[in-house]
């Protein structure tokens, strides 16, 4: 193991998130709020022990899966921990455990919140936190791929273990190259929404707050009615059909800026991803429109919702824990799908899921010829027998995670259906639950344990498992 | 497809369904009920039928696996159906969706009743509810094997399509001798178990009900109390134990016969049954204590519930549905569970359980180690490649049918709870659920397509998902 590597990289984390501090401190500084200790202090305490950490380059800059697993899970939550520390010296946030989930589910693109009263909080604070999910969607040792000057052959790993999906795709031959050429296309996408939303009327305040949050596919916003404030249908097109894209494998993006369209449009998982998202805004529909004045309103309340769901947003423009039950089920079924691979959104990603029913059919297969040799193929190329492993060892320990952590939840005074949405919505970075983590309610009646649990399970999803699973692991076994 | 075989093999249940209800049939003769036109007519029907079809032996009686699967499924819906005339002549249960659901109930061991006063019930129709039980619990194809002389070729298809578990072993070389064996083990247990119900003072219904429901780990009583009903310590704790017996690999039971105790002593399903059946008794026990006045009470209430629902038999004393969420998450989850493969009880299995977990934790040292070599081991013996991946299809099978049956049923106006808990606890083959679902509730409140979807959902939990997805998409094929 490369300690010295690991601490490097860490420092590095710790510098990026002190600059990235700038804008919330200067959204403070702009709305005259006191700013010193929040993001001041953190900003010091960071760039110190970051320039502290990163002083001297380690001679052996060696390093593979073992520690890229073990760096990125370190850097989350370092991350997380020094992301709520703005929230805890401010006053605003209650207890340190709140302080961290609402760092947490920022980070991880999650949208939860443990805040009754998200309106009187302060400017700075809130653009800290709708910021985090901006930076946590794409990945911050992405980021740090992107502009550092690394050496090649161990990035691989981080961003391995960072990245949503089944598998890497590396767009170009350089691997930094890749990093960077997905951050401009992150940064460009955000900017055009940040000038719609503006041309929608939105102050510019609001139009960062929810373009980072649609951006990220985290869902935070600065009022309590969500997206729903506007009173809006314009703006809730736009978000909607917003979250929608950011929900599309970004290689598919850079697929339409090279001018291969026609190739783009050809992915399966794109088309399953389609046809998941209008299939259930049709069930939605045929059952919420009783609830409903018009066929416009319902449609473009089942559209925003299960756009706002299955990207794993979190953002709303309805309490659809009023929805009949047949709908709200879906929802949980679509928290749990989650949207593409390669993109800020959570849950278990459609191409897993492709993988997943292809790889089962093909077994029932074999179990009825025994002697035919079947293979699992995606976009006309044969799926590797590792990558496949690894979506299955993958689910399994989605499920097994998901029910260990309903168990403990249950221990609150909660129902089955609040403690399995609050992990449902946590693991897939979601935002609201149903019961009273629903649209309207907040997750603030949690004691502290529940509350760390919920973040253990955001980091759990945002990492998709096996990193935060190696640094429990290698915990354990260091004692 | 050999399809005059699958009408010959058809018949031959048919036959024995027709014979089997001699029982009830004599039970109804004994308490002076109306038997003619509910057995006498069902028996006549059954046996004409089956003679018909097996009148003459098919020339060719080659037989794969596919067809293996198919009689399978076909059998059971025959089963079911014929099972279901009784109930419905009698017209004590109401609608054929009700007469279909209670005969599914009882031959898939479930034990879900539709009866709302099952004290009201004829006596020889109670009798033939549980009878079922003990009939589905070592399955009828199994019973075919052991007493009629088929050709051996293809009757280990017929084994593997019906008993529980990831892969079938042979007991000893004759397949027709193992399923002898496992049948002649079954009746002196259950004859045994009859006996000492009798010595600690139950009449011999009362006996040969309770004796049925627990050997084929179905649950149903002829008392709305179920075991309470008796207020008797012993009788609780007798089946208590019972119920988990049941629940153990019959193989096992083999070796003890053979003299080999310490062999059987070190299996590893066992060991982790036992584990989770301990460990579970003593988390109960922590949670509810407060409810029952005694550490004895707390103890045994604690001990039958989770002997009963782990084991998928779903017997009472108390109703679990007063205990804390906590108490109640986790029988759910001993739902899913289940017991040991190779015995009568229903779940996904103790020994599925640990191959999943191992290959997981293989696929991760794969992971971190690229170049190592691991094998997944249990008992000592490496798992073929086709029994892990044969799991994992079922697995996944398995969550996607409870989830498309959650997200079906959620069309009742009923609450995720008992939603969740409904489809959990007919795949399953346990019983009771959460909620209106309760031990203390039934399921005559849903409409007919739920109760038929929650009977193929049992249908799906005891063949073990692939019999029944073969015959639903070899249907759909030749439509």
């Amino acid at each position: 193991m490369n300690y010295r590597m690991i601490f490097y990289v860490l420092g590095s984390v710790m510098k990026v998130e002190g600059l990235l501090m700038l804008l919330p401190l200067c959204t403070g500084l702009f709305y005259g709020e006191p700013v010193l200790k929040t993001f001041g202090l953190t900003m010091a305490i960071l760039l110190a022990l970051g320039f502290l950490l990163t002083w001297k380059r380690p001679a052996r800059q060696s390093f593979y899966a073992k520690e890229g697993f073990l760096v990125v899970a370190l850097g989350w939550v370092v991350l997380s921990f020094f992301g709520a520390l703005p929230f805890w010296w401010s006053g605003e946030f209650g207890r340190f455990a709140d302080c961290f989930f609402e760092a947490v589910s920022g980070f991880t693109t999650t949208g939860a919140t443990v805040l009754t009263d998200v309106e009187a909080i302060s400017r700075g604070l809130l653009m800290w936190r709708s910021f985090t999910h901006w930076v946590g969607g794409m990945g911050v040792l992405v980021f740090l791929l992107a502009i550092l000057p690394m050496a090649g052959q161990y990035s691989i790993y981080l961003m391995r273990a960072e990245s949503p999906g089944p598998s890497v795709g590396k767009l170009v031959p350089r691997l930094r190259e890749t990093a960077s050429i997905l951050y401009r296309i992150y940064m460009v996408m955000t900017a055009v929404l940040i000038i719609l939303l503006m041309l929608l009327g939105l102050s510019p305040f609001d139009s960062l707050i929810h373009a980072f949050g649609t951006a990220g596919t985290g869902g935070f916003s600065n009022y309590a009615a969500s997206v729903a404030h506007f009173g809006s249908p314009a703006v809730e097109w736009l978000i909607g059909v917003a979250m929608l894209l950011f929900g599309v494998n970004f290689s598919l993006f850079y697929l339409v800026c090279a001018g291969q369209l026609a190739q783009a449009l050809k992915s399966e998982e794109l088309r399953w991803y389609l046809l998941i998202v209008f299939g259930s805004v049709a069930l939605v529909v045929a059952n919420v429109h009783q609830q409903f004045l018009g066929a416009r309103e319902t449609l473009r309340a089942a559209f925003f919702q299960v756009s706002s769901i299955i990207t794993t947003t979190g953002f709303s423009t309805v309490d659809f824990n009023l929805w009949p039950q047949f709908s709200k089920n879906l929802l949980l079924l679509l928290m749990f799908v989650g949207a593409c691979a390669g993109s800020t959104a959570g849950g278990i990603k459609v191409s897993r899921l492709i993988l997943m029913v292809k790889s089962v059919a093909q077994s029932i297969k074999a179990l009825l010829h025994p002697r035919a040799v079947t293979l699992v193929k995606m976009d006309g190329k044969v799926a590797e027998f590792e990558v496949l492993a690894g979506v299955f060892a993958y689910i399994v320990c989605y499920i097994l995670i998901l029910c260990s952590s309903v168990l403990l939840i249950s221990l609150e005074p909660i129902t089955l259906e609040e403690s399995l949405s609050a992990v449902m919505t946590s693991m897939g970075n979601v935002g609201p639950g149903l019961g009273r983590f629903g649209p309207a309610g907040s997750f603030a009646s949690l004691g502290s344990p529940a509350k760390y649990l919920l973040s253990l399970d955001m980091l759990f999803g945002r990492l998709e498992i096996f990193p935060m699973l190696v640094l429990l692991l290698s915990w354990r076994r260091r004692q």
